[in-house]
């Protein structure tokens, strides 16, 4: 068994000049983790011939997989498939199968009128030197190349090796992308490789920074053997945990994982939010469910945020009743209860806002627990004495409702999901204490 | 003039794992791109030595600038900031002013308790051999080195050839990154290059595909000179047509770019939403504010997700007021009014349910104009009748309402995603055609 590593190689222009945000390579290099395949690169190229040509010439002597995606559209400045047929030796030839099915799609799924573009026509058009993959969700097919190593280490013959090179070339649209790669590609690289196993646990923590727990577990860390591997992952307000196992033997493998990580939560327990590597609206959905109880939000600066965080999880219908987004202040009195008095005399961004804000939703979405959020997000509306990044947060049922002030420094996006985070933990914190 | 080139490493094995989704690299390809330089590629490698060192040799080769991203964290599997300090030939010494700010954040701002960590103090140890850029926004110091091309042109000697690198090293988390990009890095490079000039021009187009539009104006495509490119750049429901020129005479540019821009922008007349680059919700906000109109929205499905694209904008207070996100069917019926006979008998997703809760929406939060979403977004849920993917919209305004059905075959996400830019283009279109 050899350790087997990857590549991938992104191409467009529209990745380069920031239009586009490359969310598939996150996507591919969790899935390819998952089956023991260690993502060691990634490229992002232009459409330019020749930069592409010489990424796909370095990234195969890094790695045994290269994994291709973007540059297979329509459109004219999509050079890709022309490319690889000549870096290949192929030559491009109609497939009836993806011509069929591009046919299929325009007619009885996208229901275009009139007849076909030649450009999607083209899209049938593959190299005579690859595998097809057929995307089901899309006009643009999968290609995959096999490639012997052009230089074999010596006194090998190439096959003896085991140094095949494997090219996947996949359109850059995420969802035929995805659907690809889990049900075409992924199970392929699985069967040509003999690959190692791969465990995670990730223990999930809030309230503390990276240089806190770092210091906290030190000793740990330090005692951890070589094939156990500690990363730091932050994300807002929150440090994921994450320990990685590799090897041959999965059982011993587990065991080990498993008593080391127990170790770990004991140490972290008092930031532990969850032992699983999820979300934390999907804490809350669990807790919810547990123990049969509901939620609403009450959403001023955060305007929609927290619900959309807690609606994004499949079956979040279960606890999740709803929301009153009360940006303007007509909407606070009117729909949530907030008096006049408390908006004229202490203003919108307030603590007496936030629990009036709290009581009613917990009122008109008769729901169990409310969180309420009203601060100012920026840039502007910031003044001496509420400057921007001011905010305040209520949680509460219909006996107690508690309040905490926040003070961010950052920007609007920043700002909003900062406070989302906070005060959808500040509510998992409130229900499991009042249950 | 010369055309000036950079690339981005980015460093850290969560880019690798999939944990962490790389927004940064987008970012800094727009910025850079803004005066003048060419993102030639983006590169990312895992906290591993070697990875980091050829992926700074073989980027020196490509670009002019490299920008490294992340890596100087204070935990231990940071290592960039001693290899930079080897790759240079310099050795780490306490800067005096990275320590004194290092002091102040920890009193002042983060307000820690106790004495500060070492792991922290580590933070104001820097190479001798760079420029200090000053971290306003955290701990972690910007670094700029500026190395001699190795080997200048044959007949010019290393001033001449001005075959000057930089290398620039900023810490991950992005807020940080943003504030030295903007206050030291940015000017720096300007200053040290003679960059031409680059103007964009941005058509937004919803309501057809790439395919389509590429047919319509082929023969435009066609007829573009060298000096000025034409990208396709697709989103969720929409795609933006972007013109960039590229030169060293500012005013001739400008006046050929609107010369194209003019043709461009006729030829795809029928999907054309604006001819700025900016998101859907800001056209709308535009509207709003130009007509003195107010709008909300009343969500089932889409969660609270079109709320929060309307404020994520800055300024989005003045046309917004507020939502209803009615999840529950007893908070569709008492906060928005939609009747128990609807819900009963067609059942919350159906034209009648959308009909109402625009009604509702429009009582409830006393405004102008409102859109209401009601499906079944997956990956559960779905029936024979009413598959996953199903939607009805409405909008309307309190003489007349508007309902459209729509059926998607994506993941939850994309089915949120699209549902929510399709509504909020259909309450534009229903806001212009009535007011």
């Amino acid at each position: 068994m050899k350790n087997v590593n990857a590549s991938i190689i992104t191409i467009g222009d529209e990745l380069l000049i920031g239009q586009t945000i490359d969310t598939n390579s996150a996507w591919i290099g969790q899935e390819l983790n998952k089956i023991g395949v260690w993502l060691k690169r990634r490229v992002a190229v232009g459409d330019v011939w020749d930069d592409i040509w010489n990424a796909l010439d370095a990234e195969s002597k890094e790695s045994d997989i290269i994994i291709i995606t973007g540059g297979l559209g329509p459109t004219a400045d999509d050079i890709t498939k022309p490319l690889l047929c000549k870096y290949f030796g192929g030559k491009l030839v109609v497939n009836e199968e993806v011509l069929a099915h591009v046919k299929y799609l325009f007619d009885k799924v996208f229901r275009r009128p009139g007849p076909m573009l030649e450009s999607n026509l083209k899209q049938a058009e593959v190299p005579d030197v690859c595998t097809v993959l057929h995307n089901s969700r899309g006009t643009a097919p999968g290609m995959w190349f096999e490639a012997p190593s052009k230089s074999p280490p010596k006194g090998e013959t190439s096959e003896d090796s085991l140094n095949k090179k494997i090219f996947v070339s996949l359109p850059g649209v995420p969802h035929e992308m995805k659907g690809l790669m889990i049900n075409e590609v992924l199970p392929r690289i699985e069967k040509a490789f003999d690959l190692p196993f791969i465990i995670h646990r990730t223990a999930f923590t809030m309230g503390t920074g990276e240089s806190m727990i770092a210091e906290k577990i030190k000793d740990f860390e330090a005692s951890l053997p070589n094939h156990i591997r500690l990363a730091y992952l932050p994300g807002y307000g929150m440090v994921k945990l994450r320990l990685t196992a590799k090897g041959a033997d999965k059982e011993k493998m587990e065991k080990e994982l498993d008593e080391r990580f127990s170790v770990l939560k004991e140490l972290v327990n008092e930031w532990l939010v969850s032992d699983e590597d999820e979300n934390l609206a999907m804490v809350v959905q669990k807790i919810l469910k547990a123990k049969n109880k509901t939620i609403g939000t009450a959403e001023s600066c955060t305007g929609g945020y927290i619900a959309h965080l807690i609606t994004s999880n499949a079956g979040s219908s279960v606890g999740f009743k709803g929301s009153v987004i009360s940006y303007a202040n007509d909407v606070k009195e009117r729909v949530l209860g907030v008096t006049d008095k408390t908006l004229r005399t202490v203003g919108a961004v307030s603590e007496e806002t936030v629990r009036q804000m709290v009581k009613g939703a917990i009122q008109k979405l008769q729901v169990d627990f409310a969180v309420a959020t009203s601060g100012i997000m920026g840039p502007d509306g910031g003044t001496e004495e509420k400057p921007v990044g001011t905010v305040w947060v209520a949680v509460g049922n219909k006996e107690k409702i508690e309040t905490v002030k926040l003070s961010y420094r950052f920007d609007r996006e920043r700002n909003i999901e900062m406070t989302s985070h906070t005060a959808l933990n500040l509510l998992r914190k409130f229900i499991l204490a009042n249950t």
